[in-house]
């Protein structure tokens, strides 16, 4: 049994909260490999590490006073240090970044130290080993994660090593160059060495105790979803339901090893598990609830559409031409709705339309706009009679007026279609008839 | 105040059948020009003039034996005659008729002569002018109906005629060939005089009492459509449910001439009124259900679809490159369903799959075939909120598992999918939730 856990930034932000990752790392023995972030705010006026550094290497590399502000990270770190009663020194490396800054060796080389530090500090307070990730994580000389020969050299590496703490976040070039992955990429270094080592789960340490079934800034204290496979993740993080780094979850995914979703300030809780697919019924028939503002209706109605072949197509080849992807196409027989994003389709909002016209010669072009997406998205849907009955009374109790309607034969999600207006309405009512309601 | 009324075989297939006409004609004094159809069926064992005609031409053409079905054709016509007290001789035209049909002179001559028969007999009998259709309706000479044309000469002739029948049916090349529309098209023919005549009312009168909300074979007696939109008509006559020739629609609805359909058996029903919108309430929520079996959904799965511009377009064109038309595309974030009918996709079926490989490289492609199509139609389904939550739920009681759901912004209408075994049941509790329960 072999467990990869990786903590983010908000876990690893004081001496404090490094004594509750040390707790929860020690009381399972089999959590042997560590991947942290690097210090996160302490409160919500405070800065994160990785933006104090960027802020420290854009005055060293051009000449400016950075001084105070370096002084200001050594002393993150020197409290953590402090707090945890580490006899440990890192006087060396900092010369090394300040060297390194002055002499303007790169932006992601700077935003990597963060992690790195924070690894060394990890290693020391845990005893394991500390890998530079720099060593073992690749990327071609266009900056593309290399992840095959990633794997197969991290493999090798960690083949014979029983713990080790190996920093998120960066890698390097062949050349030696630090690269970093996009911002949130630590999520994508666990989900690499969890790949790497064939672990039986990835935990991702965070400050949530999970995903939620909906939005907290729409419904109040929603229910944590327990387990959710990748597809309904996909699902309800494109329309917004954000958490993991979507990288994060291909390396892990082809693997079939599941993710955990787990709270560092309650690890009593159990947390959200990613999985590839599961027998396991959920606790409710819907996994979740996510959506979007902001999208825009096209309404073509031309009698005998049905009757032309190419007629969609040709449609499409129109908001093609203009780079414009279309979310949903609903159709009646002579209707047809094409569903966009009205800050995609503004623009080109006129161009399409006479495009629309030249391509089918319409009856008619209507649009309508500030329109909101809704996903509701559960694999228990399938197997539970009545689910859009349920959502489409919940609406209708709620005064909500719906303007679209899409569900396609995977079962696996309904999307609808209301106006921006009464975009939380409806998802509050959504909520309440699957979550609290319980029916 | 004008009319024109068209009358149906059935309408027209007995003397006593005339009498009814009679009345109806009488009983209203702009009803003023008369499109009938030939004499049809009298019960359901008898022949349609128009089929015995066939018949007689084919023997006649080819050198047979039709002496006794051109007898039959001509006791058909005697009958009505004297059980009319006609003082009306047709000796000479079928003598004429006789003459042609040995000659070989076309099918679409011999099918025609139905109506122009009956139409001789009911100018006699209503006292109106006998207007041979050949002279008013013009067809080019690759048998395309001349609309133009015919309209200009048919209101020119009609212009100083008070009162008229013409035959329905037939019009002519300018060879002075002959020619029918397709079946049914006395329909048509009504509908091209209406437009000629700026009538106020076409009149279209059957065996039924109207449209039915829902197929009788499914649904026993089901309520009558008292007024629907001709957008209404052709969404659910698209689905099936066909009563009227769906070319009559055009000409009056150019014009903004409604259409109402009547019972020659049941004068005192109101019928269905068709027409181009209307303030009317309607007294349902919904207009009418219709549906067909035969469909098979194509799911396409692909992590991260939805960021490909043009992805649906390529999958669309796929089909297209096969001549299949697609019915419905509902689509999630990362799958994408293509509803076809299930004859016109079976033989190219492997082709389309490796079509679609090819053109969008999906992670997946799955089939589900014997799938029925139901299009719940109604103008006041946008007025009224919850419609789509009672259709769900009634179906969910119904234990009827939803196989896709379709709904553009005009919400004109909702398309859901079922399986073909929970076709009857679907239609079935989707009527009883409306209409019985008339919520």
């Amino acid at each position: 049994m072999k467990k990869v856990v990786k903590f983010g930034g908000s876990s690893l932000a004081s001496a404090r909260q490094f004594k509750k990752v040390g707790d929860i790392i020690r009381a399972d023995k089999t959590r042997r490999y560590v991947v942290p972030s690097a210090p996160g705010k302490r409160n919500s006026k405070d800065e994160k590490v990785t933006d104090m550094l960027y802020t420290c290497y854009e005055a060293a590399s051009t000449g400016g006073a950075y001084k105070k502000i370096l002084e200001r990270i050594k002393e993150r770190y020197q409290e953590i240090i402090d707090g945890l009663d580490l006899n440990l020194n890192l006087d060396h490396e900092f010369d090394t970044i300040e060297q390194n800054f002055v002499k303007g060796i790169g932006r992601d080389y700077a935003a990597s130290r963060g992690e790195y530090l924070n690894g060394i500090v990890m290693a020391n307070y845990l005893g394991y080993e500390f890998i530079d990730s720099a060593e073992v994580i690749f990327f071609d000389e266009n900056g593309n994660f290399e992840s095959e020969l990633t794997n197969k050299e991290l493999s090798e590496r960690l083949e014979h090593v029983e713990r080790a703490v190996i920093p998120g976040f960066y890698g390097s070039k062949h050349d030696g160059t630090i690269k970093t992955f996009s911002r949130g990429g630590s999520d994508v270094t666990g989900s690499i060495v969890a790949r790497a080592i064939h672990a039986d789960l990835y935990e991702n340490w965070t400050d949530v105790s999970g995903f939620l079934v909906a939005d907290p800034r729409i419904v109040e204290d929603p229910a944590v979803i327990e387990t959710i496979t990748y597809k309904e993740l996909r699902e309800l993080s494109y329309m917004g339901a954000g958490v993991l780094h979507e990288d994060a979850i291909f390396p892990v995914r082809r693997e079939g090893i599941p993710i955990n979703i787990r709270n560092t300030n309650k690890p009593e809780d159990k947390g959200t598990l990613i999985v590839e697919s599961t027998c396991r019924k959920p606790h409710y028939t819907i996994t979740g609830i996510a959506g979007k503002k902001g999208f825009c209706a096209i309404n073509i109605e031309k009698a005998m559409m049905n009757a032309e072949v190419g007629f969609g197509r040709k449609v499409l080849q129109v908001f093609e031409k203009y780079g414009i992807s279309f979310e949903h196409m609903p159709s009646g027989i002579d209707t047809m709705t094409i569903m966009v994003h009205q800050s995609e389709f503004e623009e080109y909002e006129q161009s399409v339309i006479a495009g629309i016209h030249r391509a089918v010669e319409p009856d008619s072009v209507e649009l309508e706009a500030d329109l909101a997406l809704i996903a509701v998205v559960g694999r228990g849907m399938k197997a539970t009679r009545g689910t859009a009955g349920r959502i489409f009374s919940a609406l209708a109790h709620a005064r909500v007026n719906v303007k679209m309607i899409d569900q396609g034969s995977s079962e696996l999600n309904i999307i609808i279609g209301v106006k921006n207006a009464d975009f939380e309405t409806a998802i509050k009512a959504i909520y309440d008839i699957f979550i609290l309601a319980e029916i």
